[in-house]
């Protein structure tokens, strides 16, 4: 394993500062960050900023100009070496003049040119590989998920009282948790390429599901909405704007009932008399979502945990007890003893507003 | 309002240090610490160490011997006054020939001659009061509790899920929380002068409700049950050592059947059908109750709760999700929309092991 300087991690820790300014920007593609190092300077930076657009590396070489040449680039991804939207990185890399190449982690992309290193090696550039390779992952985690495991990284969230509850037997939910709560689901928002919700929930809540914080420049997240028997109302909300909703079923009789152009209705195989969720999660995937994020009634959040779906939980506790007459956060008929029950690991629990924000990861029994 | 050093912010916390070593053995007195201080320099140590021992000042005017001359006392409660199992400090202070007296806070405590500080001032000592008053009666709020508001300070201790279950519908419960926080909770039981709990705890988990930690020289918490009619197994463990177990009912046709010498049935006024709850607590802090510590069910819970009678919450939140075929933690037929709910101020959320610890306290509507 090739050894780093604790500059050069810096280098790369600067490289993932400025791939994260893509975070609401760049899906399907993934968050791309670059700095080009000549004699201990950063002489040039980039990111990759927008679907489409130019990658990092193509930013930062021209911000470097001339001074790219014999310069050591710090990329947070392999560059790419095919001719997509824009040109291969590789190629320009070496016609900057670039002497070495570190990249923290490799481009599962299938499309990518497995002979790419080489290409650099002839070209009389040295190229290693790992530094920082956690993170960079991390970072593209619903992206490395989609190309690898051909389904998007599954974000599920729920907002909650103390005691578990999500909403009053009434439904009454709003307001549980506080302002910066809410403002923190934006941008877990903004991050997604879709949000994933149950027929329930539209018809107790009738939310947008949208980015709502103006400051978080964003594409639009599609609206994915599990419908098994197309039985929400049309006049919905969700259905009346110009923004995309996808609506899986597995009875499309009144498909003809959704007119909005940017409504779309998918009929999908079943498991059990529910829509099979494992398929959505694949058309999902075959359609460029990275990163799906759930915010579903407890049918749905049950469903997905029992079938072992759900990557991370981002739960928001807020300083409330709601008591007995409330809803539970999730359904599960098959768990009825302790071992039986989800395991989870806390990764981190703070304090946002007067709330809890708590991330943590699922152990499903295979791994257990 | 005196103003003081930093150095003597520095003596305060040290006696505050030393009270806390009284934490297990002092009540139902409260918990105290002392130092001496001669030309800056800590001459003498001491704590109010057991339940009719001498008091702190004692220890430390021992510790310091003849350099207590001149010196300042520095006491995290006013000194007493009065000839109780042991004899009045305000005097043997005076006898050691101090000069200064500090200390945090006033002692509520009736039988103390309010005119303590004239007694000093004559003997030429001068008193500054209130140096760290809030930790201290922070430390000792349980004494404050029992004095002003003739009850104990109430916590109320519960082991959860993530998704606020506290045991499986068939009342499988063991083990929800992990190592560190059972060894927590002995920590809190040893600090406390009794435990609260109900007949459905006694009949589903036929609890000892000890403090089991050898390492915790403790007095034994009395067990308090509520038991409306008297319908415990006389065979449960509860009532079979050699430790203290005090039953509340409204009906003690079977009082009879409790033959352990250890074991008292209290008959009181109802509330309903129910015991009345106030009343448990007034008779408790009549009986030297500073500290109750609450490890119940959801029925008892909730009506303590709806009757406004916990003071804090300490919830040991485990990874794991148990789902709907659960318990909840709280019974709160009252509550039906979100504004009826109980709010709650979160003091502090950290991990502990696997789980987190979350102490917070209620706001009661008079207060919001």
């Amino acid at each position: 394993m090739t050894e780093f300087t604790k500059e050069e991690v810096g280098y790369m820790s600067e490289a993932l500062r400025l791939a994260k300014q893509g975070c609401f920007t760049t899906h399907p593609n993934p968050r791309v960050g670059c700095v080009i190092v000549s004699d201990g300077d950063i002489v040039g930076k980039g990111w990759h900023q927008s679907y489409g657009g130019p990658h990092a590396e193509i930013h930062a070489l021209h911000d470097a100009g001339k001074k790219a040449k014999k310069a050591t680039a710090y990329i947070t991804l392999e560059p790419c070496s095919h001719h997509g939207k824009t040109g291969p990185c590789d190629e320009a890399l070496i016609e900057a003049g670039v002497s070495r190449i570190v990249y923290a982690t490799e481009d599962p992309f299938e499309k990518n040119d497995k002979s790419m290193p080489d290409k650099l090696n002839d070209a009389g550039i040295s190229v290693s590989v790992g530094l920082l390779r956690d993170e960079a992952k991390q970072l593209n985690r619903g992206f490395f998920s989609r190309v690898i495991n051909k389904k998007p990284f599954v974000t599920l969230k729920l907002g909650v009282s103390i005691d578990g509850a999500t909403a009053m037997e009434s439904g009454e939910s709003q307001w549980i948790t506080g302002e910066a709560a809410r403002k923190d689901v934006q941008k877990l928002r903004a991050s997604s390429g879709a949000i994933l919700t149950g027929s329930g929930t539209i018809k107790i809540d009738n939310p947008s599901l949208t980015v709502r914080d103006e400051m978080l420049k964003a594409i639009d997240p599609i609206r994915v909405i599990i419908d098994t028997k197309l039985q929400t109302a049309p006049d919905a909300k969700i259905y009346q704007d110009d923004k995309t909703t996808w609506i899986f079923c597995v009875d499309d009789e009144n498909k003809t009932l959704f007119q909005n152009k940017n409504t779309k209705v998918f009929k999908v195989e079943k498991n059990g008399n529910y829509v099979n969720l494992r398929s959505v999660l694949e058309i999902l995937a075959k359609k460029g979502i990275n990163d799906l994020l759930v915010e579903a009634g407890s049918h749905l959040c049950g469903a997905l945990i029992r079938e072992e779906l759900v990557n991370e939980f981002v739960i928001y506790q807020a300083p409330l007890i709601m008591g007995s007459n409330t809803r539970k956060m999730f359904h599960t008929p098959g768990y009825n003893k302790l071992n039986e029950s989800l395991r989870i690991n806390i990764k981190e629990s703070k304090k946002l507003g007067e709330d809890i924000k708590m991330i943590a990861e699922p152990i499903y029994r295979a791994e257990a």
